[in-house]
């Protein structure tokens, strides 16, 4: 198959770049105390986190919910697992407790509520599911506060039956994507210090401590670098976007969004088939691969209606790819991946962990109605 | 099954709420030489479009892509289809003609390669395909020029093998959202001169022209009511949204994406797990349901990150519902709807025509690789 044959609006992944940016990361944690977890978030995608994992300087992979780490059990791709996320809600504890079963499975806690949860479905599992107590780094959203509160939690997690108190996590990501580095740095050091020093008490309370989790693709090389921190929570370093390429990073954008020219209605305009059901825009419209001078106007439901200079010869059916501004949610958006190298589609990779897994189980559908 | 168990995020339809804005919509074209062509991009979902096309009123279903078309015509919805879009790329015609063997199909052509690639595919498959001329009223998109450069087109349709020009089709997408009444009216009758001047036009040219397609759920008053458009193309008065609810007319919103309290950090915060890869952002923030003083502060990927009146008991575990601002985009990002009526689940029905279908199709994974 080759590029030219791809039915669009769909994702394509140039594999020599992703390995690329790969290889860097695993390069930069080869010789140090500090390794990566790769979050499978990113893309949700079995055969990239394949390739992630055999570069080496992995602790296992990241999550951000229970429907991912089921498929990262149910694929075997590691048994060294975290839900970097809290669990809460209808059955989630549960599932993670059959997890647990079969993987070492830590899960981020930041409340008595999902810990009681948590706990009380480990004991009726028969199992013992890790946590790390999420601490709030700054980043207005989930973790309880740094020092005492952080640490009453942990006594609390090391007394709980059902549990085990792995360490502490604290994602900074109010500071991953700030451009200028000496700004990132400075405010990576204080986020991290919060974290650092609450680890320092839990472990002078005698309690373990043994993972240290944080960061992001735009801080991988800051906190990775600090003494006490255990493991970075990367993920979309593996493909990259615009947003991430503003920084100073040394990877490369790996990944589009390939669409069709539909109409090509004046010279200095054209609409593609790659609208915002194929590429978000919750980080900003994306970018025109390629086309000097060409930009996004605007995204409606499934079309972009793309600026071009008057004289391009872009015509009805011609290609042209779009560079998203965030993959995350974008890859969220297909059920696979098309693997190129040149014109050549070398691979084709399901997005196993697409969407809400929950609600595509079987039993739901066949619960209730139609 | 209850609404409390629903696992999250999920979207949640209003059932009676839904059927209402249905008889409104039935109710407004029922004794109009005009009729509604739902849109069936608006919700992807056949249990729905079933009860749209219960109602009466309708001539049949609009589509934005051809993989709507084919679950319109496998799930036996209706034989009168329009696909209001261009279809090119690879395979596209060659799809749309063996649904032309199965059903009354019309597409919207703008451009001699698109009108070419449907004529060829149409022949190939032995069938004629309906085809409208796409008209630009305004909206920059898709579209050919309205006046001379549609009726040459026309000609042109007319003249082909294997198509068989119907009308007309313009989107006045440019003014279907503007809250002010009287400005809407104005700027409406605008575009929609251009397209029925352009069919006044096919006709005096001895052309036929039995269809003239337009509208949407902020138009379908207005432009419902012009001599000689024959056609609305709403979508989303069905469930509505917050963009939509700003404007004077009568739906209700009667959907919303459930979620779950992750976290409470701070007495005038939570953190819910409906993130931006459960509810879209591309027409603003979500709305948050029945809390007074509460709002979306920001959506990252897997979190609604929401401002709380700091006396609320909203506790982890809680739910929270969100009303988006553009259910399209938000409904494809799922698989299941939950209709529910008061706290009683009643059906759960399948978002069949979610993202690309052909991304789906066996023989696409079964001829490369992965």
């Amino acid at each position: 198959m080759k590029l030219r044959d791809i039915p669009t609006p769909a994702l394509v992944v140039d594999v020599n770049a992703m390995e690329r940016n790969i290889r860097r990361m695993a390069e930069f944690f080869a010789d140090r105390p500090c390794k990566v977890r790769p979050h499978f978030k990113a893309h949700k995608t079995p055969a990239i986190a394949r390739r992630q994992l055999a570069a080496g300087s992995c602790t296992g992979l990241t999550c951000a919910t229970v429907g991912e780490a089921e498929v990262v059990v149910a694929e075997d791709l590691t048994d060294d697992l975290l839900i970097a996320n809290e669990v809460v809600g209808p059955g989630k504890a549960a599932r993670v407790a059959k997890l647990a079963a079969r993987a070492d499975v830590k899960v981020a806690v930041d409340s008595h509520a999902a810990l009681d949860d948590l706990a009380q479905a480990a004991c009726a599992e028969g199992v013992e599911v890790g946590v790390l107590v999420d601490v709030n780094v700054g980043l207005p959203r989930c973790g309880i506060a740094p020092g005492e509160p952080a640490l009453e939690l942990a006594k609390l997690v090391a007394a709980t039956e059902g549990v085990r108190l792995r360490g502490l996590m604290g994602y900074e990501g109010h500071v991953v994507a700030i451009e200028d580095r000496a700004e990132r740095e400075a405010r990576t050091a204080k986020a991290m210090g919060r974290l650092l020093d609450t680890a320092g008490m839990v472990r002078a309370a005698g309690l373990p401590c043994e993972i240290v989790s944080a960061g992001g693709t735009g801080t991988y090389d800051i906190t990775g670098r600090m003494d006490g921190v255990t493991e970075i929570q990367a993920g979309s370093y593996v493909l990259m976007d615009t947003a991430y390429a503003k920084l100073d990073i040394p990877f490369e954008l790996a990944f589009s969004v390939l669409g069709t020219v539909l109409s090509r209605p004046k010279p200095e305009l054209c609409a593609a088939d790659s609208g915002h059901k194929a590429c978000t825009m919750d980080h900003g419209n994306p970018s025109v691969k390629g086309i000097e001078g060409a930009s996004v106007l605007f995204l409606s439901d499934e079309h972009a209606t793309i600026s071009l200079p008057a004289e391009s010869t872009l015509a009805v059916g011609d290609r042209i790819e779009l560079w998203p501004s965030h993959i995350d949610p974008t890859i969220n958006l297909h059920d696979i991946l098309f693997a190129v190298d040149g014109e050549e589609v070398v691979e084709i990779w399901p997005i196993t962990a697409r969407g809400y897994l929950e609600h595509r189980a079987s039993e739901i559908l066949r619960g209730v109605g139609g």
